[in-house]
This record gives C-alpha cells, sequence and structure tokens, in this order.
C-alpha cells in the first residue's frame, strides 16, 4: 500500500502502529552464513549477484510474513553494501517490496556528512514513490560533525515527508567512550537530544511527533526514560531488544502514556528464529517463516501485555 | 599501476607521497550542475545511468590529468550514492581507474556500525585488488559509537594493507558542537585523537606510520598541531584547504619534520577550477582539464615552498 506523501512520516508511523497494534521494528540483517539453507543455496555460486538475490529472497519472505504483524522495517545497509553495487540494487527491491506490502521502511545506514554532500545522502535514501533511488521512509544518521551534518537531512525531511533518527544513546557497550562524557553536568548524549528537539521544533504533526527521531539503546532502561522526558516530539528506535539483552521491560520507558512514540527493534531474533529455541524445535529450518511468525507475534505480545493499549 | 597488498598502507602512501613529491589529495565530488557541458550534456536524458556515466567520465579525465601529479585521490561517495545504484557501479569504476593509473583512494563515506555490521561496510570498502567490491586503499569513519565501532575497521585493515581516516576535528563551523566539549581538561576530540593512538599501537610500519589515521580540518591551525603531536604515528587527512578557507600556513602544523604524514584535500577548488580566477578566463569551460593541471601544480608548489623537502 504505498501511502500518500503529503502525510508526515511522523504521523504515518503514528497510523501504522496503531493498525497493526504492534511497536515491532523488525530489522532486515542478511548475514549470509545465517541463512536458510533453502535460500542459502541460492549463492552457492559466490557471485555478488547470487548473494544479492539470495538476501532479496530472504528479505522477501520476511516481509511475506510479517507485512501485517508490524509496522515498520529497518534494512541494515552494510550487509547489502557488502555485496557491492548487486547489493545495492538488493536493498532498492527490498525498500520497494517492504513499501508494496504495506510497510514502513528505515534505512539503517548511519550517514553523515555536511553540507551538500549531506544533502546528497539524504537525496540518495528518503523519500518513497520515486523523489529517490532507495525510497526510505527514514534514515539512521549519525551526528558526531554537529548541526550543520543534521540540518540538511532534516531540509529534505521536510521536502519529501520523511524523518531521520540521530544516533543518541546506542545500545553497544562501547557507547559510552564519548557519549557519557559529561561537560557542566550535560553528556554528549544529552546534548545531541537537545540537539534533536531544536531541530524537530515547528515540525511537529497531528500525531504529536516530529520528522526527527533518535536512536536510544534498550541496554540502558534509565538513560531511556531521561531521552522520552527530553525529546518528547522525537519517535525513539530503540536497538538493543533480544539478542542484546534488553528485556520487555526495559524498554518500556521509551514510550508515552499511550504506549505510542517508539518502536522496538529486533533483528536476528526474529529473521533468524529458526536457529534458537524453542522455534529451532517447533519448526526446523525447513519452516523458518513460521519460525519468524511465531517469533514476531510473541515479542508483540510481550510489548502488548506491558501496555494495555 | 596496482601496488602489492604485502605493503602496508601507511607505507604505500609514504611511497606515493615521496614518488610524487606531493601531498596534495584531490577530492572527487562530481556535482551533476557544476560539471564542464561537454560531459554534463552527457546527463541530459537525466536517467541515473546517463548521470553515471557522466560521473565516471568526469571523474576518469581528472585522474588523467592529476595521476603523475598527486599520490592520492578521494572520491565522495554521497554524491555517487545520489545516483542510486548506477553511481555505485561508477564509484566502483573511478576507483578501478584510479588504481590502474597509480594513485592510491580514500573512499570517503563517513561509515560507522558496531560489531559485525561495521565488519560489513570494512569489507565493502576495504582492500584493493579485487578483495572488496569497491576496492579502496582506506575508508574514512565515524567514532560516536566507540571503540568498538573502529575496532572491527581496523581488523579488516590488518587482513586487507588498508587503512582508515577516522572523524577526529572535523573542518565545518559546526564541528565543535559535540567535538569541542571538555571533560576533565579534555576535549572529545582530544579523546578520539586518544583512541586513534591507542588503535594504531602495535601496528607502525616502515614508515613509521600505521593505518588508522585521523581526519583533522585546516580551518582550525592549532588543534591540528596539538592532533600532530597526539597521533604522531597517524597520517592526518586535512580537509577545508581552499573552498572552505584553510590556507597553506594553516595546513603546515599536520605535517611531520620531514614534510610528510599528512595529506590535504582539495575537492571543488582543483577539479572545478575552471570557474574561477585565474583559471576561468585563463582555460574557459572547454580546458577544463588544463584548468585541473594548473590549480594542481600551483597547490603542490604553494604546498612544497612550505617545506623544502
Amino acid at each position: 500500500m504505498p501511502h500518500s506523501e503529503s502525510s508526515s512520516f511522523a504521523d504515518r508511523l503514528a497510523t501504522a502502529v496503531s493498525r497493526t497494534n504492534s511497536v515491532t521494528c523488525v530489522g532486515l540483517d542478511p548475514r549470509l552464513e545465517q541463512l536458510p539453507a533453502s535460500i542459502r543455496q541460492m549463492a552457492d555460486s559466490g557471485a555478488p549477484d547470487a548473494k544479492a538475490a539470495a538476501y532479496s529472497q530472504f528479505c522477501r519472505e520476511i516481509i511475506d510474513v510479517v507485512k501485517d504483524r508490524v509496522p515498520i522495517v529497518k534494512p541494515q545497509a552494510a550487509f547489502f553494501e557488502q555485496l557491492g553495487p548487486a547489493g545495492m540494487i538488493s536493498l532498492g527491491e527490498v525498500i520497494r517490496y517492504a513499501h508494496q506490502s504495506g510497510l514502513m521502511v528505515i534505512t539503517d545506514a548511519k550517514r553523515n556528512d555536511i553540507g551538500s554532500t549531506a544533502t546528497a545522502y539524504a537525496q540518495a535514501y528518503l523519500g518513497v514513490e520515486d523523489a529517490s533511488p532507495w525510497g526510505s521512509d527514514s534514515l539512521t544518521v549519525s551526528p558526531y560533525l554537529g548541526r550543520d551534518s543534521l540540518e540538511p537531512f532534516v531540509d529534505v525531511c521536510d521536502q519529501r515527508a520523511a524523518g531521520v533518527f540521530v544516533l543518541v544513546k546506542t545500545s553497544n557497550p562501547g557507547g559510552g567512550l564519548l557519549q557519557d562524557r559529561v561537560t557542566d553536568e550535560q553528556t554528549v548524549y544529552e546534548r545531541v537530544a537537545d540537539l534533536v528537539s531544536e531541530l524537530n521544533q515547528d515540525r511537529i504533526g497531528a500525531s504529536g511527533y516530529g520528522p526527527v527521531g533518535a536512536v536510544v539503546g534498550a541496554t540502558y532502561p534509565e538513560q531511556l526514560a531521561q531521552m522520552r522526558a527530553a525529546m518528547p516530539h522525537s519517535w525513539i528506535l530503540i536497538p538493543g531488544f533480544g539478542a542484546q539483552g534488553g528485556s520487555a521491560d526495559d524498554v518500556l520507558a521509551g514510550f508515552d502514556p499511550k504506549g505510542s512514540g517508539a518502536i522496538v527493534n529486533n533483528s536476528r531474533n526474529l529473521i533468524f528464529a529458526y536457529q534458537r529455541e524453542p522455534f529451532a524445535e517447533k519448526y526446523g529450518e525447513s519452516r523458518w517463516q513460521d519460525a519468524v511468525s511465531d517469533a514476531t507475534d510473541q515479542m508483540n505480545q510481550v510489548l502488548l501485555q506491558r501496555f494495555s493499549r
């Protein structure tokens, strides 16, 4: 279902969350060695085109399974880029297929640069329905270069009814090295959160949210609560749930009182659910799609129980 | 001249600087609207393939001009990505053509992520001679995610005799927002510089330099001197010369006493020299390649005068 671009990214996401009654974001990380054998064998020749075809097939099958279960998917650009141009073609196919299936898309590419170079990245990835080559609803971006590195992305969001998720507080163990440094009682990530709020100002849609979102890891529940308060009009993308150790209780603080305003990403624990219990025993590798379906339903359920939305 | 991968990135760069007697890095930023008319018209159809063909042609002609004048070129990934997969194919063509012409390559893509995702980016871009799809000698990377986001890149550098340039102190006006914040008398960029030095440790080659380089802008001469001292074994990529306001005197502090250890990037003032005086008057648009040649020679000359290498 191609959506109208007259509706803002933030409002479209709010609608999609309501419609699916889910805050789960399915991360599409097609790691070759973890693909089910039936798909991995498509890549047996080792040629980039063959691997790319396997990635497209894998992601299409996941999209078929999750399309009415979740609001949004998040392809990880790096795995597609690893295959070279053939992978980048596959990335575009996957994004278009997700849109055709009624899903929204975050391209997780963590791009960053300044001025017209940042604009070039934004134009490459942001804007659905042929507005951009890759046609994503939204993109993850890194803030190290400062405000003038984020403004060009936000400008393109304005033009194309798109969104960005700025890395604020990341879920990895080493994230604190720079992000947690304190100056005048304010951490670096708090300063980034202020910047996110500043950029979102005057851009708030009917949903109460604007186009400038934030990435805040599930692995830091206290900071997640603090960041929810600091960026009341920003969608928060929460990575680190599941495989990285974040629990449903950990992510609760990321949501607004209505149980909206955040989406929780899970990549390998959903898409490769067939490799872990109880799904491995229940479905085996041959029914890997059923494992995706079951694991996604379980994640939705676990999160729903916490809200009473 | 494809170079042997048995020699480290840092040592190859030292050799290339000596051979060409130049520390100039030519930035390949093919902005469509600035291309000479004779090349821009290749893109008249507006199709991504046609634009990509124009970018490839433009960059090849620049490479033909600068190949014996400078050690290294720096394609800016964003402009290629803006064209979609066709642009990414062009990026690969340009990198290969640069290598065939005896030039080294920094792909300026400012990638960043963690763990196996960072490894995927590194494998996508790093390693010449068919080791990677894009085949670059080196890549720019962003440090916001911390040490565990840089280590995977450095590991691939080890495996493929490649290098990275970590964003330390960038040349843009807004760079200071996060980079200049002070904790315990140390700025964020100083902390990143320490991290660069830590990662470079035990990797120093015959040239005295290691694979982990740094980006430090020409627009902050005092910090450049300080960063030279803080990272004595890191190649420094200095952007911001020319169009962004940095002068030859400003960049001097980035070099070691032998006039090595740094390269100075210049993009639009070289590749679009035909658009500015005195080159516009002297060559006009039709002889834009002569403008590139003349501007590159002048930049080499201006920098050489400062050293007496």
